[in-house]
Parts: structure tokens; C-alpha cells; sequence
């Protein structure tokens, strides 16, 4: 075979070591935080039948973004999961016996049918938390606490918005300004702000048939923002008659006044999120730089589940953008790629004729816990080193004729040039040593 | 909609949080084993293009195992891959820059139009860990001997046999006892003998329009198994003019002089492994009891990557079989499914009114790194303390009038019944106490 498109699909991406090492140490991070707040983990399949899909996430999704096939066997119909959300749905119908609420997380990859350009991938990772059983404003703002402490985890402690707004509020305002009651192609204008702009949107709604004025009221309205005490009572005041914005108001605010960085929160009205199944609270958090969009978004989805099993089950939720997390983090500074192994010891074979002398060092730095390779090549003194000095392996022990004769290993640490020989029942203590000191 | 066949697919499965964290559990510690072995993990897609996995595997495979679809938009063929080896290889052809020998592990999903049964599923995981670069015997070793230790790490230190194979040694004897040429279709047969007996296996082997002369030799050769000592002087001398006999023989003998546990090796006959793409040594790892077929297997794979790149790139590797091992656990009582959430301190909220307080203490915990969940329901006290009893949370923090008006918090231990009021000061520090000591 011609060495010809040996490529990951189109849109795909392979995870190399020094990648996956700094992709391990974030969702371990991440983990950590979401098992602190109480959260279990689940998995579901990556494959979901698509009935189970369908009817979730709005038209554009469902007939351009989802991949999906036909069984050639069954035929039946089968989609690559689109989010982690709807799978949540569909395992909480399938295991009615779990106890609720129900706190679960969910790192996995998810697909999506996009054109692949800078940052979008048609495979990449969500990390879902999401709260079921729960209609209170506390598990909304437990999501959010979490967002946030997931956030510094991740090396970002600052330099972020969190915007929020709820469903029931733009749907409360319309109703009173403008009596639109199918406010969902107006939503999904309104989404495309942060990328086409304020007379995008308004070229959007010009396309849906809207009178002027309309659209200039929905512009006024969206353009609305500000800390939730400073919104929400003027709003309040405004529309005190009508159910959805009261509700939401009360909401927001008992919700505002759990959070712990409360004072970065800012009530935004043209905040609505793509997804058709947000019922109450939405929420986005948005770093000030770089501007990749939101790195962390979600909200409550009353409905989603009750689409299953006809009765209707709160939830809420949050999906940490991993990929974006990674992106901005390497363009801050906050990581780098510079870990390119986990091995801390490589064993060098002065001569192949020490190779059995070596492979039981090898054994006893694995044994005592130590990352350890040797020489597997075959290759001579220098190529060994080269090697290790590539993968920036950062102890070398050296074998040679008088460490054979001596029952000793040379140990060498290569940051801090430090090198002495040490018998057998002390090299893994001393390896470590030079390891945490180097 | 009616709640009907909410499911996963047939042959898919959910993972709730008690198997969850037990399957996690046992993956942290495969990870640990192959990181002390100088392995690093990789991810590569879940979907490959079509033709990267064509004309890997072997006929059978290929033509009914493999889920494979054809993209509507580009009209591309894709697959969900059906290995990890495959991916690897094409993973190497793609990363040319990589260092040799490179030895990476990957754990991870794999898809198989299988038909469900017991023990078997259409998405699994696979755990690899592989060598690419070396030609030589002490890279076998060491894969050996890592997959004997990711044994010892899961639990099962002894009550298992290593059964070692060669492929180049059933070639040369099949060309010196028989004079086949073609081999596979043999090794298909033989490669069913636990499945359907050498009865079973005689009836394939009528089936390919054998001689029966050559069948019987055939049984007769694969009924040679024994210790490599025993087995392979023997071999050697019987073909010494064969070189695959000679060179497999070698190889297996510098091998086994290499494996830390050389007594649990059989030298055996009747391995030949299903795949198609091995060249060299093979091995399966069985356990004694429950009979559930191998835990691991791997072998040497020197052609596979050179489909790729026209230029051959020597191979070895092994997959720890995750869902056998934990089904042969749970078994044998290896393992439980009894921790049901990380979960370590339920705060019990005895009135509403203490809430804001109760979320402060809950937030103490938290950043103290104590799991902890508050009630989220507003349920009465009694049902959070159920609540807390069915997902068997280990310590109760309880807030009432008296925690809120003297600033504490009043702690309980629900396995050794200990119970105590204490400062907010010193909450995250009793807690800990109470966790680790009962």
C-alpha cells in the first residue's frame, strides 16, 4: 500500500502522549471537583437508537449535525450520541430505581456532523454534570458552584463571566411586549449574536416576517444586562403581572444568592442557548480572554425526560467545554505540552551482554512504583540517551560492566547533573529521591 | 410518548454508578501498571475511515462484525473500530515523528456486530498496551510479564495459565509434517477448539477437504502443550532443519527466560488466536476458574503497519479483556458492587429555614476535599436520612436550630455510631477522622 491518506477521518483527531497526558490531568481535575460536590458517575452507550434522539434538539441538529445510520442487519436506525443530556434522559427512564435526586457526571466524547475548522471537531469530549428530581433553585445554583470551582480547578480563577438568564423570562417578556407565543426561530436568531452580530440578528428576524417595530423591541429587550440585583427588580417591577417572568425573577434570585462568586454574575438578556429543551434557567460562562465563546453552559430541562416516560422529572445541568478549555489554556499559558512520557527512569544497557543484569533493576524500580523503561532496541549507549533526552525522561540509570559486577546501578538525574551508584536494595528509594528533588 | 423500549440497543449496555465505579476502579489500576511499565496512553477516533480497517482482521470479521455505514453527506465509508491494534498501526503511519521503540496503552471502547449473549457485548472495552519498533524477544517479555502484573493489580495473583504459541512454529511444522501452504483457514478451525472440542474442530477441518490422514496429524500437533523447557528442546530437535521452527524456538526460549512468572507458562499448540494480522509469538492468558475463555491476548504483529507504509514496522502487544475480568470477579467474590457513591457526608437540613447555613457548612466540606451532598429535594428529615441509608453514605452532618444558633455542625458516623458536635472550624478535620477511623 501506497503511503496515501493515512489519516484520521476528516474533522477526527489522534491524541498523542504529550497531548493525552495534559487531556488526563484535566478531566482527573475536573473529576476530582465533581466528585467533591457529591456527583457519581455514569457511562451510556456511544450509540443511541435514533428514535431516542430524534425530537430533542431542534430541526438544524437533527438533520445536518447528527450522524446516523441504518443498521444493515436490523435496520433499524442507530445515532452517535449528540450530547451527554439526552442519553441522561434516555438511562433515567431505563433505571427508574435510582435514588433522587439523582447527582451524576459523565466525561465522554460526544459527535456532531460540523464542518471541521479552528477549535470544532466532530468528535470531542463533554463533561456533563447534571442534577435530576430537583425543581429548586439550589440545584441550579449547586450546577453553577460546581462550573465555577471547576473552572479554578482547571487553572482559571479569574478573568470570567457567568451569564444567566432563564427561558421563562424572555418567554414572559415577549408575551407582554410583543404576544409572540412561538418564540423558538426568534431563540434561535437571537443564539447566532455572538457570531453575526446585532444587525445579523436583526437581518434573522427580518427573514421570519416580523414588523419593524418588533424587531427593534426584541433588540431592546436582548439588550438588556446587568447584576442580577440591578435586573431583576427593575424587570420585576415591570412585568409584575405576568407568571413566567415572577417565577423566573424568584428563581434567579434565591439562585443568585447561593453563588459563591456571585459577583460575577451578570443577568443577560440575550443569552437563549441553541437547544430546544431548556425550560428555566440558562447559564454560560464566558472567559474575557481569549474570546473562543463559552467554555462552560447549560441550564434546566424540565421537560426532556418526561418526553420518555410521560411524566415529567426536573432536571438541571452543566457541560464543561474541555476542548476550548484546552485551546485557551495552551494560548495563556496556563499549560503546555512539555510532558511528553510518564516514564521518570530509563535503564541504560551499556552492552547488550548486561541485559538480564538490567531487566531485573528495570523490575525492581516498576515494583517499587517507579515509571521505568529499558532499552528495548537494542541500540548502543548514545542512541539510548538520545532517546531518553527526547521524551525528556528525567533519571537515567546506567548499566554497566562494574554496576554488573558490583550488584550497583549508576543513577543520574538529568536536571540537576546529579549522579552517584547505589546497591540494588537502595535504588528505588534513591530514584525517588532524585526524582522529587530534582 | 408512551413508555415503551427505552433502551440502550440491544447488545449495548449503561453503566449506573455502583458498576461504574468499580469499572474505574479497575481501570486506575491496569493505568498504574502500564505507566510503571514506561507506557503512555494515546486516544485515537472511535471511527476510522473504511478502508484503514479493511483487510485487517480476517474474512469472517470483516464481513459481519465490523459496524460499518456510509456517510449520507460525503458518501465516505466509516466503521467504529473493532480493535485497538488497527487504530495503533494506522496511528503510527499517521505520527511518523514518534520515538521507537514507542509503547503506548490505550483503554477504550471497541464495537462488534456480535450477537448478545452472555458475557458478550456489541461495545466493550479493550485495555492494549503495545510496543512498536522492536523486533526482539524482550519486548514480548515485557508485555508478558506486564499483563501478568495488570492481573496481580486486579486481584487474581495466581490460578491462571499463560499459554504461549508461536505462529511461525505451527507454519513450520504444518510445512514439514503436511505441506500446507495456506494455512488460515486451518488456524480458523483450530482457533474454535474451546468453543466446539476436537471433534468440533475435526468436522471444519473435513469441511476444508482435508485428507483425514492430515487431520489426524493436525490433532496430533495441536495436542503438544508443556512447559517452554520441555517443549521446546523437543520441537527444536524433531525440525532443526525448519526456519520458523528455529527461529520461534529461539524466540520463545530468549522469551520465557524473561517472564517473571515462567512457571504459570504452557507452551501450547492449540492457541492460534482468530485475527489474521499475527506473525510471531502469541499468548493468552486463562484463568483457572470461572472458565470464561482468556482474560488477555496479544501476540506479535511485525506486517500490520507496514500495510500502511509500505516499509515493515516490528509490532507486539496485549489487551487485558476488562469485562471477562470483572465478570470472573464478581464471580468469585473478587469484587462487589457495594460502593454505590462517592458520596462521603450527607448534610441533613432538619428545617428549610437552616438551608443558607446548612449550604455553607456543604461548602466547607467541599473545599476541605470531603465529598459531600446537601438535600436538594426539601424533603423532611427522615426521608434524607433514607435517602442517605440507600446509597450507603458513611457520615450524617446534621443542622438544626441548635448547629445554626452555636455555629457547629453535629456529626455522625453511621458505621460505628459515634456521634459529635463540633466548631465550623473543625469540621472538615473531624469529618476526615471519622471517615478514615470507622
Amino acid at each position: 500500500m501506497k503511503p496515501r491518506n493515512i489519516r484520521p477521518p476528516r474533522g477526527f483527531r489522534d491524541f498523542p502522549p504529550d497531548i493525552m497526558l495534559l487531556r488526563k490531568e484535566l478531566i482527573s481535575r475536573l473529576e476530582n471537583v465533581f466528585q467533591r460536590y457529591g456527583f457519581d458517575p455514569i457511562d451510556t452507550p456511544v450509540l443511541e437508537y435514533w428514535e431516542i434522539l430524534a425530537g430533542k434538539y431542534g430541526e438544524e441538529a437533527e438533520n445536518r449535525l447528527i450522524w446516523r445510520f441504518k443498521d444493515p442487519w436490523s435496520k433499524r436506525e442507530y445515532a452517535l450520541r449528540y450530547d451527554l443530556t439526552v442519553p441522561l434522559a434516555r438511562f433515567v427512564a431505563t433505571n427508574r430505581n435510582i435514588v433522587m435526586p439523582f447527582k451524576r457526571y459523565h466525561i465522554a466524547p460526544v459527535w456532531r456532523h460540523e464542518e471541521p475548522q479552528k477549535g470544532r471537531y466532530r468528535e470531542f469530549y463533554q463533561c456533563d454534570a447534571d442534577i435530576v428530581g430537583s425543581p429548586h433553585p439550589e440545584a441550579d445554583a449547586e450546577i453553577v458552584n460546581l462550573a465555577i470551582d471547576s473552572l479554578k480547578a482547571l487553572g482559571f480563577s479569574t478573568g470570567y463571566t457567568i451569564r444567566l438568564n432563564d427561558r421563562r423570562l424572555l418567554k414572559g417578556i415577549f408575551e407582554e411586549e410583543l404576544g409572540l407565543s412561538n418564540i423558538v426561530p426568534v431563540y434561535r436568531a437571537i443564539d447566532k449574536l455572538d457570531k453575526i452580530g446585532i444587525d445579523g440578528v436583526r437581518k434573522e428576524l427580518e427573514k421570519l416576517g416580523l414588523a419593524q417595530g418588533t424587531i427593534e423591541k426584541i433588540l431592546d429587550i436582548i439588550s438588556i444586562s446587568g447584576s442580577p440585583n440591578d435586573i431583576l427588580e427593575e424587570i420585576s417591577k415591570k412585568y409584575s403581572n405576568n407568571s413566567n417572568v415572577s417565577a423566573a425573577v424568584a428563581h434567579l434570585g434565591e439562585m443568585s444568592s447561593l453563588i459563591i462568586e456571585s459577583d460575577k454574575i451578570k443577568i443577560d438578556m440575550s443569552l437563549v442557548r441553541g437547544l430546544d429543551y431548556y425550560t428555566g434557567p440558562i447559564l454560560e460562562i464566558v472567559l474575557d480572554k481569549p474570546r473562543i465563546g463559552s467554555v462552560a453552559g447549560g441550564g434546566r430541562y424540565d421537560n426532556l425526560i418526561g418526553l420518555f416516560i410521560g411524566e415529567s422529572i426536573p432536571a438541571t445541568g452543566v457541560s464543561i467545554g474541555l476542548e476550548r478549555i484546552i485551546d485557551a489554556g495552551l494560548e495563556l499559558g496556563i499549560y503546555d505540552l512539555n510532558r511528553r512520557t510518564v516514564t521518570e527512569v530509563q535503564v541504560i544497557v551499556m552492552k547488550h551482554d548486561f541485559f538480564h543484569y538490567a531487566w531485573k533493576v528495570t523490575d525492581l524500580l516498576r515494583q517499587g512504583g517507579i515509571s521505568t523503561r529499558i532499552d528495548l532496541g537494542r541500540v548502543n549507549e548514545r542512541k539510548q540517551r538520545k532517546k531518553a533526552q527526547r521524551l525528556s525522561i528525567p533519571v537515567l540509570a546506567f548499566i554497566g560492566g562494574r554496576e554488573v559486577e558490583s550488584g550497583t546501578v549508576t543513577l543520574y538525574s538529568v536536571k540537576c547533573g546529579e549522579r552517584f551508584t547505589v546497591k540494588l536494595d537502595d535504588v528505588v528509594e534513591r530514584a525517588r529521591e532524585l526524582l522529587s528533588n530534582c
